[in-house]
């Protein structure tokens, strides 16, 4: 096999989020429902960016998110993912330049703006969201490099892709091209109303395609059809993949055959903001994996990264993860 | 293998439980230290049972309670344990026999007087006990009948009995009967410091003898030496036998081999009393195994057991578990 040049390729929305103070006079003026994520058009996003004080840029998405934390471990990511040649795609593109995450797909040059989330954050620390998800639906199968997949250990995947009218075909070529190179090809459920739109795609994919599966409780419940956790776990037994099941403040089981671990999930003093923790545990795990660690390790590094995120607003990591790994004795 | 007449035969510390109402005045005057369990002599249990008033007697101990459970569930038990030819002595025996436990070893003589656990129960609902265990510390080799040992599925034995000077003879005759008769030996480890009192006998006797372990999670990381449940899980992967480590409100892991299942704790509308939960787990686990069913319905079994008697006080069912199964579709 060749040598890798990145440990994780990542496909996934290419969203920039826009996090400003407000007050809850902002919320009722503007009709902003409190606490929640609410998905907009692009008039709505573009009257509300106007509207919202000046605030904090940044890349975002979920997979985006996983690349941030692989980075600041110390690992190499690329992102493949869509914006369009605009303001809010600059922005994406530096945000990504500025943590390290190799960003090479064509910003779109017409058709819809640049996906972002208008994050308005009140006094009493309640995020409200409002998404709109713009060129990141444009994703196609001409924005999969072959020869840049096959430089990553792991080919990584986001289940909200499965929502855009391209993507699937797109995802296609990417896994072909991971899988010629004999690389690693793992998905993330992302959601689990996004299990139940596309549970019998996902269920063929997983079977057929996928190496390293990550779920939280309600994900895998949802994908086998079950109430109890143990069934999903049963289900992922005879499969000849790693699973990664997160259950919250349970912890986690990491599932691969015979081997199976249950890990505590790691203390935290306060939960502040429990956005990202599902983004940085993958960021953990996929660290791990891709630098010789086992699976036990590998699970204690996606515990501790998803501890990171959770102890502070915002859904990327604020202290080094190289550090939080370091101090955990971990690396 | 000849047919079994009993499900389970345990051995353990034969204790009468002699449960009253006081008020707070009664634990000051006699100096009864509130909510706890204490450690106490003959001279001084002679005087509290003259001076707690009259109150409810039951036969009690950890592998009785179990072997009450297992009964409750509509299976077969013995029970093996020494209580002194007394008053008490013969309560023990009327109450198993109550119970449907069949009950024959020889009542001593002489010697210490029946155990008993004298719980002064307050008004706010806290147990205050005081624990003399007199004549069940003279349990001896003789005291075990083989061709009784033969007739059960499986030889339960208490880790308590460690402490007792006589009761390593007696176990290791229990042992060989059932191993002579083809049966299972189940050990529960009962207590972490009586863990940290006898670990080597115990991973001796656990990796030669014996083939299904009941430990919480602090009985595990103690007989393992480790502050990481994982590392207990692992320690047991490689083991010939069935693993049942229960986890308080996380749950539980069963465990055997390659088949390993995490089943959540039955929820509970509110938990009034933990005692027993561990007694009431293992009746409903070894109830399941001895009944034909899977590692997880029996599993399952006993967290229903355990939710059942942590939601009243006292360590023994109120509800027959026939019942609470059946209602859980679980037989």
């Amino acid at each position: 096999m060749m040598p890798h040049a990145f440990d994780v390729a990542a496909l996934g929305n290419a969203i920039v989020d826009v996090i400003a103070s407000t007050g809850d006079d902002f919320l009722l003026t503007h009709n902003i429902a409190k606490g929640v994520m609410t998905l907009i058009d692009e008039h709505r996003a573009r009257q509300l960016y106007d509207l919202l004080p000046e605030g904090h840029e940044s890349a975002g998405g979920s997979a985006a998110n996983t690349l941030a934390g692989v980075a600041s471990f110390g690992g190499q990511g690329l992102f493949v993912g869509k914006v369009k040649d605009d303001r809010l795609g600059e922005s994406f593109a530096a945000s990504m330049a500025q943590t390290n995450i190799r960003y090479t797909t064509p910003k779109a040059v017409d058709g819809p703006a640049t996906a972002c989330c208008l994050i308005a954050v009140t006094a009493d620390g309640q995020r409200s969201m409002n998404t709109y998800l713009g060129a990141s639906r444009e994703l196609a199968p001409d924005d999969i490099v072959p020869d840049d997949i096959a430089k990553a250990q792991v080919l990584y995947i986001e289940g909200y892709l499965w929502d855009q009218p391209h993507a699937k075909k797109a995802i296609t070529r990417a896994i072909e091209a991971a899988k010629k190179a004999g690389r690693k090809v793992a998905l993330t459920l992302s959601d689990p109303f996004c299990v139940g739109r596309y549970r019998d795609e996902f269920r063929a994919l997983w079977k057929n395609d996928i190496d390293i599966l990550f779920a939280n409780e309600e994900e895998a419940k949802a994908l086998f059809e079950t109430d109890r956790f143990d069934d999903a776990l049963q289900a992922v037994h005879g499969w000849n993949g790693i699973a990664a099941l997160t259950r919250s403040a349970k912890g986690c089981v990491i599932a691969k055959g015979a081997e199976v671990h249950v890990l505590d999930a790691m203390p935290v003093a306060r939960v502040v903001d429990t956005t990202g923790a599902g983004d940085q545990f993958a960021a953990g795990f996929l660290y791990g994996l891709t630098h010789g660690k086992s699976l036990e390790v590998s699970g204690r590094l996606a515990t501790a990264a998803a501890a990171e995120v959770i102890s502070h607003y915002g859904a990327r990591p604020e202290t080094a993860l190289a550090t939080v790994a370091a101090k955990a004795g971990l690396v």
